[in-house]
């Protein structure tokens, strides 16, 4: 693949996004559904955040993509998730799956495994949660995850074959995102540097960096859309971080979503990538 | 109607609020309801958010006034927010309804159609929401709303009718908030400005609007409620958007908020505003 | 006692969390469940929320604290606190009970009065909520607590004796948070100065306190850990109230949590207290 041509498509998806104003639906965890719909406000999407299997599907419908992440379940994310999921599949509209806290609780097992017919256009995750992702849907070999509560141990490299395996089931694409970040359809890999080592300090800059691969796969192909707003954020939170006023988590995080809002698509386009 | 009369009430109840600290009862979505108690708190009030039932009734009884917001419902909202919207009027407590996501699922209908008969104090909506509850009310003829997720596609003006025909039915008030705003009761109309393009890219400017309607509602009429919390919004809004460091969104809602919190009765009762 | 080994213990307390980044889990309400988890991460634990009551016992096992606050109850809560709790005392595991908004409702005093054989290491609360809390833990004679909504109306001293039985009773500690801050064990007591008067303008500097006191119960005996959470909110607080950008609650709250990232240990340990 040609990363000149990926840099040329990042910059249409970030175009088109702020242009088009497209509707994502989410069905998200309590703890960072704000920083999801602020982060997506940021890039041009309009956001409606839904808990009820009837609002679920009837917003599949209406909505141009879908976020489903599955952290801080409740008791009727047992029919919301697989109903929408489906639906969304029916529909071939684009969603991306958030494995977050994947190794917790029974629910949550149970509800991965019933989406995985419904194949995500994108998934979304850390290193350790890609791999756990990968090993309870039968994708691997060998390998084991080291997840801890919601957060990663394994570097994301050690996720390069998971995410593989996972983007050969789906047809889609995969985002590891971690201190660096990997990129991956059936057939390429990409990775990304950039970011701030402050993102790991506020809570849902994965969950928000999911709910924006959603705002993107409206406008462009999952593997476009995982890229863009890997590199998005990558590019936010170095600027971000580089500000005069920024000098921990909190001011960090104001100036990551201002960043989101103003930086151009060529800055973007421009982040440190290269192909695996 | 003087509009330098209704300047006057707005500075009262701006100060009462401030004075007198109203607790503020809510039941409302979970992805803005942070920012919800913090404008609450920040325009002098105490807030208090419930979910269940039993709950809902006794802080009905406990609170000055009370918010409902019909965004992410959960199931037990079928039992909460009736039984709360019965007892506030019974106790003739005032209360703010807040329709966002309308047409979005069987439940919302359910709700928005069986709290018609405890005729809230203040409806707080975008246009298309105002027209779409008129609609679902049977108090229209022939209009139509054109809702999408949770935006309004309809200008401010176009649901002046609609919040009129709502107004004559509860006999309170209608904050129609937009790019401009109306307010509305039985006989009163004000077109307000101000405000900033801002505000519909954070999540929550409207819902929060509408905390704020209740906490002023605790003081004021409400029509004078109503007006005040849209003035103090336009009023913060514009402010806000005029600091050296705010740049996008997210330094917006902190100066905001800021806002809110320090501006002088004397500057939001000077906000623009006419009778229409 | 002798302040100055407080001190010591105090610092040791804040670097190991730093260092060791402990799992805190939380159970805790919408409203502020974000400013919690932020709060967590700012001083180097790692944060992960739960409804579900499988997931509560098996995050039980994993963390290395846990916090259980009982604000905006879901029908849910019923199974997962008293199943969390138990789990958590069975394996002698630290955990925080922030009795948020006791007085209303049935479950929350159900809940309540299930957990009191659990004996958490660490209470967290208001002064009202610690005398309404000895109240219906049968531990207190006389006393009355004035509890209105989520404020409390009694001054922390007022509440030193419903603090000093409830230690008694669970053997750790209970910090009693206000304008002033009381921390007591079954034989000592130190009175903490401080804070800022922001934090009663934002919401959830009550419940994050409580998080963090977890967070802190995961490398230190519930009284340090109660002492250092206590004290480090108090330094954050004065130290953000001093800020040139800070004028108003919402600049307070981003500058305050970036105190508690970037606040040094021998500034913590410095803060104003004595021992009553």
């Amino acid at each position: 693949m040609d990363i000149s041509i990926a840099r040329d498509k990042i910059i249409d998806a970030l175009n088109q996004a702020r242009r088009e104003v497209p509707l994502v639906g989410s069905i998200t965890n309590t703890v960072t559904v704000n920083f999801v719909a602020n982060a997506q406000l940021s890039v041009g999407a309009s956001a409606a955040m839904v808990y009820l299997p009837d609002e679920g599907t009837q917003l599949a419908e209406m909505a141009d993509a879908f976020y489903i992440n599955v952290g801080t379940l409740m008791p009727i994310y047992e029919q919301a998730v697989p109903a929408t999921a489906k639906r969304l599949h029916e529909l071939g509209k684009p969603w991306v799956l958030d494995p977050v806290g994947i190794g917790i609780g029974s629910l949550r097992e149970k509800l991965l495994i019933a989406v995985k017919e419904y194949k995500p256009s994108i998934i979304r995750a850390n290193a350790s949660e890609t791999i756990a992702l990968a090993d309870m849907w039968g994708l691997l070999e060998g390998a084991k995850a080291n997840v801890r509560g919601v957060d990663a141990t394994d570097p994301v490299l050690a996720a390069h074959d998971a995410a593989r395996a996972l983007a050969q089931w789906t047809g889609g694409a995969v985002a590891v995102s971690g201190e660096q970040d990997v990129v991956v359809n059936e057939e390429q890999s990409v990775l990304l540097e950039g970011g701030s080592h402050f993102m790991e300090k506020i809570t849902g800059s994965g969950c928000s960096l999911g709910g924006v691969c959603a705002a993107y796969a409206a406008v462009a192909d999952p593997f476009t859309a995982a890229l863009t707003a890997s590199a998005a954020y990558d590019c936010a939170g170095l600027s971000a971080q580089a500000k005069a006023n920024v000098c921990a988590p909190a001011s960090f995080q104001v100036a990551f979503l201002d960043e989101l809002y103003t930086q151009t698509p060529e800055q973007v386009a421009d982040s440190k990538m290269c192909v695996l």
